[in-house]
């Protein structure tokens, strides 16, 4: 259960729903998942994060599914229950096949495996790679 | 420093200079890094670690360089120093161009973010993500 | 589920039954919450735990809403879905607006975000941070 | 060292100055720290980030120094060495004491302990923490 | 609710059907757990994570049950639910008393409090812990 | 360098000095590390946090080695660079081996390994590991 309540429809700040509107219109679907709906009691930060994302997880200089790819990563690592369910969902939805998904679980865990060995040892940076 | 001595040539086992053998053939430099000299006491972690990283990065379902920039992705969420440097230094050479790295950075700021605040607000999964 | 049980008041030791007196007593309420029936099963943590918290959590050189709302922040940055949830109701308990909650997940989702960004980057750090 | 240049002035896109030239008027200082530099590659995430931080973290329903607390917080839970300075600095120069810093570093070290202990029992949400 | 379906024993390829009769004969059990039927839809990443698992967490120079507590230690640290769920049950079975869980527990809790604190603190590793 | 100063012997209160005498004695050593210098400051968190250390990591249900190595284990997994470094230096002292160490170092980067793949697939808990 949230801490606090998911906002409905019809509980929704004028500046809220708009964000609302946007979210229904740029997905093509009715619905709004949950992590807007407890976001909602905050327009301002609603806003702000729907549109920061919404401008960073569409094309760009990477492709909108290495994006989802990367943010299941960055989930698992941070250990989000809802971010890795909810980008899986969308990783998906963009294409993501059962081959790429085994792929990107086996770097998530490989990265995990040796970034804990590096910092058990602490390990020297080594030159080469500083700028 | 490292919390043991890296290892130099001089001081391999045969286990460790086969694995040492096969890095350098494989990246076609002389150059090993740290984090290996650091795990050559253990030569049969040394070889299983390098074993698998290497069958895993290379091509596949996903492309390699998606791979660099998911294990950066991993390593700034895990706050491993040494990764962060060595797999932002193997994504350029990969060919990670600067508006690639540019943003990749920002949907890992992104999805920190966002984690974060649905951590804290413990947002229910949607039942549309489960399987 | 726990992975132990949650002790009930009947299987309590004597220095548990003390403990347990001593948080209704302070808290003014008879509920002991699921924390302290999971520690009971060790005393003598039970009582360095709580007594370590009564002492912090109470007036000081921070406001103990303040404190509340760092006990959040570090709740959320670790991932603890227990914390976040006990947290946020004592917060509440203890005078905090839906406002100031806002304005806290948002600072949270943005130290996260910028966190991320500096360890990714290995920003150095400058010279006039340090004592 | 960072794994990519810090862009001195001379450097800077001229959206980037126009942001370095809102920090300095913002804050009073011709001093740019290093994390701006970094970010500065990405004139638009900069812009974003920095615009985002203002509003933030000056006035609002909390205090701007309990909200450097709760950044030292956050940043000290995803070991951000970057953050820890800079946001130590920054609460020191809002007024931060050493009690302030005292009694912060132990609710910091107290989460971080009931943290670890929570999780690692799995300890059940209590139902009355429910929304 | 798992991001992907967990394989029933009718639905796996040959060589996941090896490793699980694998499994079953190592731990003198019918029972397979929901990780390996999550991770069976990429047969080479089971092999792989199961053939290092039974060879790294039997005798060796640690002792298994030092293994498994190892285990949980991490597992805590990472806020992994289902890995603190499913090691606590194997470090029980391989002979944790309730005096051992709890002394463990203590010593999670106190290294994360420590954690935190020398992170908030960035305290300076002293000349003598380097090699 | 620290975000606050080592105190020297000369800056301590009488209560910080009764602790570091306490630690001279109990460790049979004139060196006082860094963590403590960092923590004298606060004279009643220096003394609580040290006392709880000294009772915790002696003889008990587990093995002071043993405990170490917990130590070191959730140090790796908190990215906490001072306490890889400190308490690897403390599990030597106390009799960790090269084995013992390359096995530690095994199980660690194991179970983050399984840690993160367990978090980004969400594997539900199997019913006979729930208590």
């Amino acid at each position: 259960m949230a801490s606090r309540p998911l906002l409905t429809d019809d509980k929704l700040s004028p500046l809220a729903r708009e964000v609302f509107d946007d979210i229904r219109a740029t997905r093509g679907t009715d619905y709004i998942n949950n992590f807007w709906r407890a976001l909602a009691h905050d327009p301002e930060t609603l806003k702000a994060t729907w549109e920061r994302l919404k401008g960073l997880m569409g094309a760009g200089a990477l492709d909108p599914l290495v994006k989802e790819m990367v943010y299941i990563a960055v989930s698992a690592a941070n250990a989000c229950e809802y971010c890795c369910h909810s980008h899986t969902a969308a990783a998906k939805a963009k294409g993501m096949t059962d081959e790429m998904h085994n792929e990107l679980l086996a770097v998530i865990g490989m990265a995990s495996q040796t970034n804990a060995m590096a910092t058990a040892l602490q390990v020297p940076v080594d030159e080469i790679f500083e700028v």
